[in-house]
């Protein structure tokens, strides 16, 4: 018996939009302002309509214009079809807690992973997952908790993070990470660090510990060593996977073929605690053979990490160039913010429909301020999962089409 | 006689708003589609309204009626008060071209500045605007022309980019800079280079020649000399007045004085040229005294820089921490997409609203794909300027209320 679900191919799409547990709120125009203000027009208008129909015989007649100008207001207001403000306003089902995690997206098959290894990944993304929710069935932070979760995938040589880093061309393992506490939009960020075991802690140190958002190189490393946090030797990070895949796209290049290899294995988590404070935060160990002190979106706030009370907590993964340009974790909370999307919309409509054609690969994981979840991802798979307060951890790797 | 314009305190709210010659565009609501549903819906009530007063016998009172009808669908139509997508539709006067640059926003007043160094700083951003405009009236392009303004401005010593910079805490001039195509939404960014003598330069090409968008540090260099970027010693850097500077900083921090010091000298460029693309880039020292590999907003994209054909092309200058926590360039035209904000609503509120509010000092210059400018600040100063195709430059530095 399991003490957990994993969701295999074919129910993935289902349970990514519409998580069990996870109340399904409804969409209430917010129009009550414009209501207020018609139907003290309508008295007036009415009063004055009176004094006119005074005159008129028939008090039958009357009762009928009455009727009339109340239909024809109401007519006005359904009519006016334009876009209006929506906000989430049912949270009878709303979780207490919630916790949603990514190993990251990219060209992941069965046959590639193979059933030993992918039993390895998601028992790791369980610890992950139960390591965040422990934190916030204790009352505890999503600061907090994404960064507990974030740290046990670093730690795992798994994923392109921390530990299991991929190499950049030179042979080393240039890390970014950042973190945003929705509340406060408070966030941290550092990159191309080499030394720092886990960087999202050195992210989150840049952010409560220091004046500025984004650290970078021997700086950041010089930051995060000042703050006490565990520096290791640069060859920690040396996995011989991560290795051998460094000299297999060097070979590719070195023949000039193009670069086949998809990137994946950047981490992050998104979390609503007790409080109802989200957070987001991502780590990465970037692209393989990637030269000249490349950054990607991993430790652009906006880009690849949002959080925000008002709206979502947004981490991302993917190749980074196409996030950074689309400004992807915001843009999903400016889509709920001023167009009233749901969290679902808005990261579906970004990965799917935007990113996807112009073949930007990747995906992201969204929850919003209700405890609403969305994971969508363009490519054959995204490593993901989530725990809900009071529920069973859901974990799932493949698309539904695989 | 001067061939140029200067606009002095007292009269710059108005041309930041309204420059001369830019049309000023009407806003009209489309609020069409609700009207033709409003009017089909009113017609059928009035036939129906005017079935039954048949019977009445006065003519007079029907036309009463008539005339009530339509003014209580007019109320309930303008009672319907929510936000609409508004769209600019005048284009008329759009101009043909037009370039707007600035030279950074902080604690300026012209006791500090004196004449003489008034006199030098307008000279210079007069030059920028010209050598911007000459190659928009050429039929260059707006990527072309926001590098060349820029380029001027970085290699003059008054401002905080290039020749000029601000000093980190370790004595060294750490430059970052960007650059966004409105058409393709391609960008690039250089964080931390201490050797390329216009960053900016660097950035554009991290954008075409690099398959990244941020490269830093070292790496960014290395990349910048194999493009033939001009390479400089980074004594090439040193100013006496910024390095005094660091030294007062330096002072007032080991006497555990609050650093009252106002950063200012960004520079930034956007521009609409003959084809109707937009383009935006910034370029930066930072902040004085700036520790531990400090990246600000400058290079990173959404945050400093921001260019999209269908919105605008923004620059920013001010505290970089706020202005990445809250995402201020792509704000700018996520507000303009999906609230159907004019560039003068959504660029004037985030500055002397949301990030006046939150005590984060600075401006930007935002200009739309109509030629519409917007150049608001929350600081005492922002030296600022434009060019319109046929027209003369404008430039000013300080606010209204100095």
């Amino acid at each position: 018996m399991t003490d957990f679900k994993y969701v295999i191919n074919g129910s993935v799409d289902k349970f990514a939009t519409d998580p069990p547990g996870v109340g399904h709120v409804s969409q209430i125009n917010t129009e009550i302002a414009g209501w207020v203000l018609l139907i003290h027009a309508l008295t007036k208008i009415l009063a004055v309509g009176k004094r006119i129909i005074h005159n008129l015989k028939n008090i039958i007649q009357m009762k009928v214009l009455n009727g009339l100008l109340m239909l024809v207001a109401m007519i006005g207001v359904f009519a006016c079809n334009q876009p209006t403000v929506k906000e989430k306003t049912t949270i009878e089902k709303k979780p207490e807690w919630v916790i949603v995690i990514h190993g990251g997206a990219g060209n992941i098959n069965p046959e590639r992973i193979g059933p030993d290894k992918e039993k390895d990944y998601i028992d790791k993304l369980k610890e992950a997952l139960e390591a965040g929710g422990r934190i916030l069935d204790n009352g505890g932070s999503s600061i907090d908790a994404v960064e507990a979760a974030i740290n046990i995938l670093e730690d795992c040589p798994l994923f392109n993070a921390g530990k299991g880093a991929v190499f950049s061309a030179g042979g080393v393992n240039e890390l970014d990470a950042s973190i945003m506490d929705g509340l406060t939009l408070n966030a941290g960020a550092v990159a191309g660090v080499t030394r720092i075991k886990n960087p999202v802690s050195a992210a989150r140190k840049v952010m409560e510990a220091s004046p500025h958002v984004i650290l970078v190189r021997e700086g950041a490393e010089e930051f995060a060593k000042g703050q006490g946090l565990e520096m290791v030797d640069p060859e920690y990070f040396y996995t011989e996977e991560r290795w051998n895949s460094l000299q297999r796209i060097k070979e590719r290049e070195r023949q000039q073929k193009e670069d086949d290899s998809k990137k994946s294995g950047t981490v992050g988590a998104v979390a609503l605690d007790r409080q109802g404070n989200l957070a987001a935060a991502t780590s990465t160990g970037g692209m393989t053979n990637k030269k000249w002190g490349r950054v990607g979106d991993s430790p652009i706030i906006g880009a690849g990490t949002y959080a925000d009370n008002n709206t979502c907590a947004v981490s991302a993964t993917g190749h980074g160039e196409y996030f950074i340009r689309n400004v992807v974790a915001y843009d999903i909370s400016a889509r709920m913010k001023y167009s009233g999307e749901s969290v679902d919309q808005a990261a579906g409509d970004i990965i799917n429909n935007k990113l996807k054609s112009i073949n930007a690969d990747g995906g992201v994981i969204a929850l919003d301020k209700n405890g609403n979840i969305a994971m969508p991802f363009n490519t054959t798979g995204m490593f993901r999962g989530y725990l809900v307060a009071g529920q069973k951890p859901v974990i799932a790797i493949f698309a539904k089409e695989n």
